[in-house]
């Protein structure tokens, strides 16, 4: 056994011995490698905004925006190689640029150490196993078969939103008094900056925080997309559901408990949303009621701002780790589907058959509380059981019992059958195209 | 069947043919009849501190004293009729006094239409099922075997302590301008009041309203608790849990999905601490910042007030009615146990035979890992498995592999040993006693 | 006196009968008859969206347009009569209508009853007061001489981002459920809406409300915008600063003092923005670490949006009285002006002599505190008294006291100077046009 | 002129140099020596409850306790030398205790920084001015005349609320896992720590937080007070009020006008609240729906409870601070008592002559209308205007137009009469000793 006990106490039922949550870095250079193109283009635009903002000469801009071609090229070939001590793609794209072009590389960290939440996610759907079902829920109950890239998509199609959202903050965060130019620069890597408005009032620019404001719900509302998901996630990882099972190292032991196996990652990912929103909230309150113009209680904004940053940034890293590196147990998801969840598809069967869906659907009921009597899976009812529910059942009823067909049904846009999740997928590959550029 | 389709578009797969959220008080009587004394000692606290307040003559409180005293005995002999329009226990003892004295009984509701909260706890642990045991959870993982019964005693424990929390409140809401009075009346049906107090300072009382803000915060952290018991019970209602089937009068189907029995009551209980820790909020902003004395934003106190007090009542009956329906699955709850969550147990073991427990933890994550390896459960581990990896393991390992006994252990109090569950039990039902008189 | 001792007990003082609070809208009409056209246009896009959401029938749409051309034509015409009963402009132009065209007429209703909040603000700005100068504050301290239409600018450029916002708003709302469509047309009376996107994920699209968070959070930030006015203008209507005063309309007085007149309007719009947040507040944590899709917590969101709505309408109402009707009085606001507020011109003086500016207001400091020891107006220091701390001062530091060329020198957009005003006012008109065509 | 131009932009107009939110505590030895008695009882309460908590050995506490008994007879003495470094009363004692047994005075610092809160409001009534009479406010208008000793004990009696508040929470945080001990230590010098309580369920133990959502709680509603005392000081504080100004060691100047003397210090403890309640909302909607027993989600605990603890305290320090040294101006605030503030005296006068108070109050608001129109004061009507309101004035009316008359009528426990102060400010005294015993 290669990693035998490790030094931590919950070390013992771990193949690693990582600790995750505090050296998640460490892993996470494996799932960003394949992000190293992003990244040199974001350095690019932001090395271009700092010149602009006269943090950095035109010279040096040059310099760096030579050398990161040439880290491009590195990677392109192959050639590019990880070192010890690269904790992620940025920290290896910075080792490296140093390495070519001497200290002006250390210039691209001006006001920046955290700079890559939007670009994080671009790799989600690129990895959809879309032929796997399971049960999708409502109300925490099963509800109806859906395709797992289905649920995948449901969350994408979330940040897409919040990505969108960010970029109209941004079209009114231009129109800012100096003071808070570099603060702006760090949320809008991927996109050249320009400051193409100016104060309408001048007695309105300096006792407004509205962009404050925004940014702290922004980030508010980001992270209760990303409790939604973690809350599933969490879901799928108990024991008795068993969908999921996370990296060792996005999960921890427990020091009194050795079999234990925590989703801590999800917990705290799950938690900050409230911590966000908390500040939010709290901002909002400093504000209410002040007279117009400067007052002092409006230097609260700065940490805040800040505090939420990190938080979402930290959130989002987790996120795309736990996403990259979970592994789904799809013999169990499968497994999970019974029979009971195509009770609206019976229902829809006997709308076919010339009824209207309500009848239909208290048919289908009574059809569910009969296997419920007997004690048998629904689709285990006989056709005679269903005749005396109603005499349209016949024996062509057998084709109901078909999870794939099921989902298949939902061609519509947005649905669950394999041509709507494709063209989601498509939609959202496009988007972040024209987002990222 | 005694009742075939509901006029309820969901009503083919249930028995029972109501709404049960809009009509659930219609299904209370049932569960309310154990509570006739509790109601009947509640009534007369209440006229009594009427009486104080001039709200009701001596004479008139005279007449309904006498009143309760005869509809007491009625429960008692089991001589009360319970009579059609008797939405609960309190409709039905009010009726009653009508009956029995004529118009005073209608000046029993002044002020008042919502006054059980506290009492309707009074019933859980009479029921407890002191043998059932279950997995405890910690991270949404399986832990340690626990009781039932002890899992519904850590809710009642909080309950207990929002209670005593109330009790702080009431002793200073009595140094209230008099406006306030008849409001906190509705708060505290079971002890007689006395206002002991006048305010201190005639420019703070006209401005403050620390009582609104203790009220509004204290009912969002009494909705915290129950939110926390409604997402239990919510997993343990999964199809994926199975411990626990709810009472069909505190479910509700799908219009579209016929299979579909969902805990709705449980989500809206889950839902309401975030309306009433809103309205606390809210309100807190609007106090931030205001001069001394009187301004009319204070205004916003007793729609605040009203609406949070509306809010936790509600969510109180609901949640005693679903707990006072439930039942319980307890061979799902057994066979969830599984030998893993005796690892603990495989550590004290190796404790009790001298090692340290930091290395009997490790030894014991190694026994776990190396059964997840051999995919056996734990407890079908050889003794030459476990004594590959300690000598110190032996045949009386054997003994470990028992639920039951694993529970025993934890004797201290409030421990999940049965001597301890029983003294929480006493303990509960004394400090019941102690907040009932 | 016509209007004697009215029928409420603090009638005695005012000149007006009213309780303006409750009875506010038998006053709005006044100044509402500047806005029959915007009303006109409103319903007419109004009445398109409810034909496309097949809520009237295309006939239907015919009629209410060619009436209420014909209102068109009598409002501009100077013909239309105001008949006792019509509450405002819109209830006057719906009875209008009803009585060239019957029935149909009620149809405009459906759905509305609030729909205005936008137009109201289009008055402001006609009838700036260019002239006026008073006391711009920073801390609550005097600061520099401002103009009076300044300050008022300053506020109409926060509602003007407060329209953009919502607007952006709108454009993700038209990606949603059906069952929304109705409750967005409230909102947007004065475009013409089109339904132009569908949602992408079913999964997601019965499971998010981000658009009633946004809304929420979009009410609350534009509150915290009207609390900071009302707070403003509760400083200036004390008695102290004196610089307003408000109509009858929108004051109450005191059951106590007979002397009292409270501007309890202004502190009702300054109270809302924490209910309001507190809404958004409570939304979100009702939402926070809900699993997918749909759960019955999600039902708070009705209600929480239609209080929010009716509030934030309610208090733009109240202010947008409050400003067509209060008085300034401008002797007062320019005697508030002190030759102290001039320090920073004093330092401008010595920097235009060739200071660095850091010195020069080191020795203006010097100057106020000189004339604070000789207990005289910075303005009396003798020019001797100025020499003595810089020999810079000379004879020409007299032209520094005027308070008009003070205001002219901030001539860059967004400044007090005339041009700059006259500049703001120009961009709000045709900012104006473009968001109401 | 001993400290010329500073070496702040700003500091050319105040005569101290020093910049007093940064160095505040520099200033705060001079208020904090009359503190010594209450700062020794505490530390030695503290070093008790070390003990207890096996923080500290036997040996070092009878060492430390020795100590301060030394130190305690030195103040008493007047033998007690202030040394530089000394920063306030806490430093020089322990500098002092270091210098008498050495090293073990170290010891008094364990998990101690922050300790006074309570105790430093002890000072405020010491220094009422009983005589001083001013206007009191009700919705930001002049009211009736009240005492500013009236003032000061509306304030400290929000406090005294507070602070047995506190010690309510402390009696339930007794029940808890030893972890959090050291943390509650710090809440609680002035009282000996008893720990009376165990956990009554174990599983509610591990997964409750009600204390700290507690004590966050009571953090904000604390910091609400002392907002609502900020904003009348920032509104006593404004050139037009002019009642009191603070000293320069709590105010700040402009670095671009220099005339400007800001009270920051006040604006900062005004913001507090926002920031407090946010981390409370925060935590609340963080612990919202999470299921049974420890989950990581419960981690943002500390943070939360350590940034309001620090937050808080750092207030009570400022605002004892500001309350401390500010100055009133008492000519202008009794300047500021107007004859209008009479008028309720004046429908007195009329009650008493028969008039049932409806009527009187009517006819006092006409003598308010008939002075304003004639532009004199109330009490310069002459004794024919008033009869030709109502015959029942005479000559005796002349009576009414005393302000220390009208105050000394409200005699009544709370009010404002010289006794009803008295017996304010002997309650007060009592209740403190009673809780810093």
């Amino acid at each position: 056994m290669a990693n035998s006990e490790g030094n931590k106490l919950w070390g013992g039922r771990f193949v690693g011995n990582t600790d995750p949550i505090m050296e998640k870095f460490n892993a996470s250079i494996a799932y960003d490698q394949r992000m190293w193109d992003a990244d040199i283009r974001g350095s690019k635009a932001y090395v271009k905004a700092l010149e602009k903002a006269e943090l950095v000469t035109t010279e040096e801009m040059n310099s760096i925006l030579h050398g990161m071609e040439q880290i491009s090229e590195e990677w392109a070939k192959g050639a590019f190689v990880v070192k010890p001590g690269d904790e992620d793609i940025h920290t290896a794209n910075e080792r490296r640029l140093k390495e070519l072009i001497g200290e002006p590389a250390g210039k691209l960290h001006t006001g920046r150490s955290r700079n890559d939440q939007v670009g994080l996610f671009t790799m989600w759907w690129n990895t959809v196993e879309i032929d796997v079902l399971f049960p999708g829920y409502t109300h925490m109950q099963r509800a109806q078969p859906i395709r797992w890239s289905h649920w995948i998509l449901s969350h994408a199609v979330a940040v897409s939103r919040d990505v969108e959202r960010l970029q109209e903050i941004r079209s009114r965060t231009n129109v800012l008094p100096l003071a808070y130019d570099l603060l702006m620069l760090l949320l809008h890597v991927n996109v050249e900056l320009e400051f193409d408005g100016i104060s309408i009032n001048s007695m309105d620019a300096t006792g407004e925080r509205d962009f404050v404001a925004e940014f702290l719900f922004w980030a508010s509302l980001c992270l209760t997309h990303l409790s939604k998901m973690a809350e599933d996630l969490l879901l799928y990882s108990t024991k008795e559901f068993s969908f999921i099972a996370l990296a060792d190292a996005y999960s921890t032991g427990s020091s009194l408990m050795p079999q234990k196996k925590n989703a801590d990652s999800l917990e705290l990912i799950r938690s900050k949303a409230g911590r966000v929103l908390g500040r939010c909230a709290g901002f909002m309150m400093t504000i209410k009621g002040l007279p117009s113009s400067y007052n002092k209680d409006l230097q609260e904004d700065k940490e805040a701002m800040f505090d939420c940053f990190d938080t979402l940034h930290g959130a989002l890293r987790v996120t795309t780790g736990v996403m990259s590196t979970l592994k789904i147990n799809r013999p169990v998801m499968e497994a999970a589907l019974s029979p009971d969840m195509l009770a609206t598809d019976l229902a829809y069967y006997l709308v076919r058959k010339g009824l209207p869906f309500r009848e239909a659907h208290g048919l289908s009921g009574r059809a569910v509380f009969q296997a419920e009597s007997k004690n048998v899976p629904l689709n285990q009812l006989t056709v005679e059981d269903l005749a005396a529910i109603s005499p349209l059942f016949d024996r062509d009823v057998a084709a109901v019992w078909d999870y794939s067909s099921s989902v298949e049904q939902y061609s519509a846009p947005g649905g669950t059958a394999r041509s709507s999740v494709t063209a989601q997928v498509q939609h959202l590959r496009r988007w972040l195209q024209d987002h990222t550029q």
